[in-house]
């Protein structure tokens, strides 16, 4: 019966359902996974990479590498989906961080950036001629007034605060394991450390190296004056994707 | 036959109905309750949180607390329905709030922001190119001319006042509750107790506890010179929730 | 065959009809009965309120009373059909009524109201992308041209003068006591009279109550300076119901 | 095979023909029918009144007698079909009038009206996403230019100058009898007696009787300076009907 | 096949034919004939009028008579299809011709007027939601750079130069005529007896009378300064088919 | 397959083909031939004319024979297919080159001039409520950089720069005959020759004649300053297609 | 099932797909090959010609020799897919271009340019009413940020940086042979030779000549102050590829 409900945007099925938002989303569950984690001292961003293939420059495009992107001086994201939908919408979030700078002389706050984002993806959810945006985000960012933050927002215009949570492939699994080990105190190595075991877990290849996966980090420098957003180079990324494999191969012996 | 006039919203179908309006009333009855009841010094709102994972950052958010938003000093509303939906009409509200005020340099008259909003909401169910806004709201507020006002609006754009009402999943069941024990001198204590033995008698879940449950209350500061909106937090709530799960238990008991 | 022409609504079918403008009148004939009688000394409207839970906060909403509405100081209306359509026409109206008094500086003459109206209806029954108003109006006013009058409109954007008319559901029953009973010299006493024998026929429940009724008349004062629309209270309308009751019952025991 | 044809204003079927423009005609010709007869002093309008309720109040709408517009000073119309489209026309009608008197100082030629009217006509037969409108419409008027002039349009937006013609129900047969009986150097007497005639003969009711029948001339008065729009009260049309219904009767009489 | 491709002007069919436009052909191949030729003196032009109603008052409309039109000074047009889209074009046409004769301070060259009409009619054979006009026409016109000029376009905008041609109802037949007893060198008063031949030959009707032909030619005047557009009157058009009926009625007493 | 893919200009068939371009181009195909030759002293442009009726008034059209159009004093172009189409091509090529002229002072390089005809074509095939432009240009043409050219476009948008090349019916065997015949430094006149004998092979009459030929060519002058467009007078091209129609024959007589 | 989902662009099928996209690259693949290298002291792109006419004027088009164009002084692209629709994206890099370097007075970043074009190319497999470019395209550059880049992107409006890339026929043999032969090291010079060799084997033509390949190269002067596109000339690029075929050659031999 889905059939007759689900071929334009702007229509509710009997059931009081958004077909086209479902199906994007489920372009999403196909996407290389994304996590974050909300750690007392900052805000770690984790992304699977399809391994693609060896000749991809992956040096060539600047402070994005491949999955996560820089929105403003103090929020980051990483995104799941349809890479040229994303590319749409994290540039929607950079215009609306620097006219807030600019009108208001000071960062916008992280859940307003967010908000504004949704309430643009939403449209085209209700408006005819147009399909949803094919992307979920990952939002990581401080702001003064709330300190370290972590958002996830889907096709439909949906978002919400997490402490920890993942999209696209095997999301569900991911999440299962940090409702299992995610703690509330949790300090941002430890939540490096998690954020690596749950992909280690959940990803289909059988070892981590730093080609398939990316990982970053938002905290605040000493001073705390400055918000910095780290992305972990590969001779940062291979001890720790090492320990881990290891623990996971331990893990799995002992099973056997 | 109801298939041939079902899939464009701005189409009558031989009896008169318009499909597409009652299937977006159709996603409000699968979301989770939200309820009101008007008291004669003050307005409780009360919301259904469905048991999302542990992992939501539930202080993520500053005012809101998932179904609960201020649109103004002496106005807020619960929503049931897509929340993507909602976030559009409550920026709608604030901005209609808050453009009354620098017009006429008072607050806006809770009816007249209600009305407002329902007029944009009936737009989208005349109109080619749009479907109706998923989302049903409690509107709960004082103004000077008639003082505690409750409202309710339908993605119709219907709305009408209320001394006690209830939207989303089992609205039925609720307002049954609602008409037999309602009284029409009831006080905001009591009627902050009643709301939460609906809620209690009408939830899926057998016992209530604050990471289940909402609530928050419209009054007056003591000098009569201020609207408050005040969200409960979890310790002012635990004891009103136990209290409300003793006795439910009791005339379980009883009935056994 | 019909079912090649409903299905939007600015095409004729073969015969030259214009479907979805007939559902739209389907709409109506469910919805709540609206009456009117146009007597000499001014204008009678009443309503039948569908017995709306007690919950439902009757005296929320300032001049309106459900099915009434305050078009200018010297124009009233009652409505039939779907609410939220109608909120946008009371709309229209207002705005032209200020419209005209601010442009001229005096009231707007009560038939070029409600053509304007009507105009405004049409054209949502000849355009693409939009479905007619699902409501009829009464309209009832008074000025200096041409005395008291009443008016009736529908969902085609058609409209006329009447003496006394009925719309809604049992509109056809209603009419025809009217027919019977209406008088040319009626006075506005024996309208309201009439008008409630009327309701107490064709409604479905046994006995007329204030919460089921809602009565309003549309006189000049004294001094012949001013139009007065006075909506009756609780307390004079039980009264009126309870002598048409008594009629209503002894009527009926004279048949059995 | 008309079925792939007739369900989109803005197509030719294969044989050339415009199906919307074609059942828009059927509207009309189940409307009541309308008559006009260009005298060497005058010309007269005819129009049958559907008996409607006696409850309508057939003095409230001013100028016009149901079926009857003034248009400007000089020239007046008859319509048959949809009202509500008639009233647009109208509107549209008067607003040129007044354009042109205020843009020339001097009334607007009789077909110069007929023409912009129709040419506005047209548009709605070729442009996607409208209706034709559902109504013809017979103009009387008088010009420096061409005196005394009659003229009649469809939907199609066609019109053509008359000497005598008929719209609505059983135009057919009233143009046989008008064809028979016309004569060129008809008086405005004469040609009044003829209407009434034709109307007697054509339409479904056995008496003609004011409350069924409407009737109006165009004529200068005896200063010529003047051009005189006059609707037939009902005592000045009662004689003349009732002389109609002698003959008629006679007539019928003598066939038995 | 064709039935998938005819029902959008705007597409193809997989010939590469667009059928909307022919559907239009065809709606002018039912309308009444016209014709044209060009002379060494002139251009005449002659129109078949299908016979109407003897009611219709044919000295209604101005300077047309029915299918004859003057569309400036120097250029005439008769033409075959529907009445009111030709109407809309008429306009168009002498709107183009005053603005020319505005902006230039002289007479609109013929074929330039011929031409930005026809880039009009393309546009409606190449954009979605518009049907093509539903008529073609035959211009005549005077230029100081070119002389006399015989124009004819058809509904997809395209138009040619002619010495004699023929539209509407027996256009093909028409052709054949002229082509057989067309010269070069022929003189305005031959070519008026050739069309009239014409006609004779591929009208239904059996003799040729004022009432079903419509003559009119472009001329010079004497002093060679003016051109005139003369439309014949009934007694100037009678002795000329009067002669043509005789003729031809040799002719067909001669086959026999 | 095809039919589901080509009722719509802009989508893709699962294939990668654009449908409504094929078709237009198909319509081309049946449209008279059109051929180009680049010589070292000059561009020739020949095309078919259909043989159509010897009543076209082919004086009528100023500089315009038919198919050859001069779009600036050092372009022109010959077309094949929808002759409506064209016309409106030929006039934005027109305005192009005018504006160019107007903005730099000099005229608008061949290239150039084509190319923006050609972005505007694309635009036709990828937007919706449009079709595309059924016509092919060839484009000869001088310029101070880059010499004579001759380019050819087609509906997609499409176009190159060619040596020779046909286009229209049988512009494929046209080509093979060119292919074989063309030589880097063919002159002007022998292009002249070429082009005849290649319409004498490929045209389906047995005989060429000026008034089934049309041939111009783009040569400078003897001093070197002006580009001359020259299109064939009868007297000019009788000579030249005898002589073909003599080689033609002989030729036949040989191979029999 | 696909073919519900595969008539409009902007939905998703039921497993998260948009099929107009996936169709605009299946015309890609049909088109010519084209492939890019980037070395350590320039980029190199190459790219098969389908053999065209020998009649096509290659001299004909500037800076362009089929497949390749200049955007910027640093900046070139070869395109793969439906040239028409390349034209357009074209125009617009150059537009950017232009538009930066008159902002900023400094070259456009590379990276920057792309994205702003994929950007564009997004939107049009997201709005109703249009399709997407079919057409895929390699962008060599050099900035001074990030010296010399190579990016590819594709109708989605996906973009990605590579060190060697291929596009068009036979995409995925190439990409295997790149991967194989590829060195991070590699110099221009090798490139050019790779390139070749890719070719050689991926084409479908035996041996490679210059009339079937392109070949360019983005390298900066001596002096280290000038970015050069140079498009291999016909006499240079001779020796590269005969060399190639019979390297070519002897492989096979030894296979054999």
């Amino acid at each position: 019966m889905a059939r007759r409900y689900d071929s334009r945007t702007t229509i509710f099925s009997p059931e009081g359902r958004l077909y086209q938002v479902e199906y994007a989303m489920e372009a999403i569950s196909n996407a290389g996974a994304a996590l974050g984690i909300l750690a007392t001292d900052g805000v770690v961003l984790a992304a699977e990479k399809k391994i693609l293939s060896k000749l991809l420059d992956t040096g060539a495009v600047g402070v994005r590498r491949e999955k996560m992107y820089k929105l403003d001086d103090h929020i980051a994201c990483a995104v799941a989906g349809i890479t040229s939908d994303a590319n749409i919408l994290i540039n929607t979030c950079r215009l609306s961080a620097q006219r807030y700078q600019f009108a208001y002389q000071e960062p916008i706050p992280v859940e307003q950036l967010v908000r504004a984002l949704c309430d643009n993806k939403q449209g085209y959810t209700q408006f005819g001629g147009l399909r949803p945006f094919g992307v979920s985000l990952l939002y990581a960012g401080w702001d003064d007034d709330r300190g370290f933050q972590l958002y996830q927002s889907d096709p439909s215009g949906n978002y919400g605060g997490w402490k920890a949570t993942a999209i696209g492939a095997n999301a569900h699994a991911a999440q299962n394991i940090l409702k299992q080990d995610y703690k509330e105190d949790i300090t941002l190595e430890a939540a490096v450390k998690l954020v690596i075991k749950v992909l280690n877990k959940t990803m289909d290849s059988t070892t981590l190296s730093p080609d398939k996966v990316e990982l970053a980090t938002i905290t605040r420098n000493e001073d705390k004056d400055q918000v910095v957003f780290h992305i972990y180079k590969d001779d940062e990324l291979k001890p720790l994707l090492d320990t881990a494999n290891e623990a996971h191969q331990r893990e799995k012996d002992a099973e056997a």
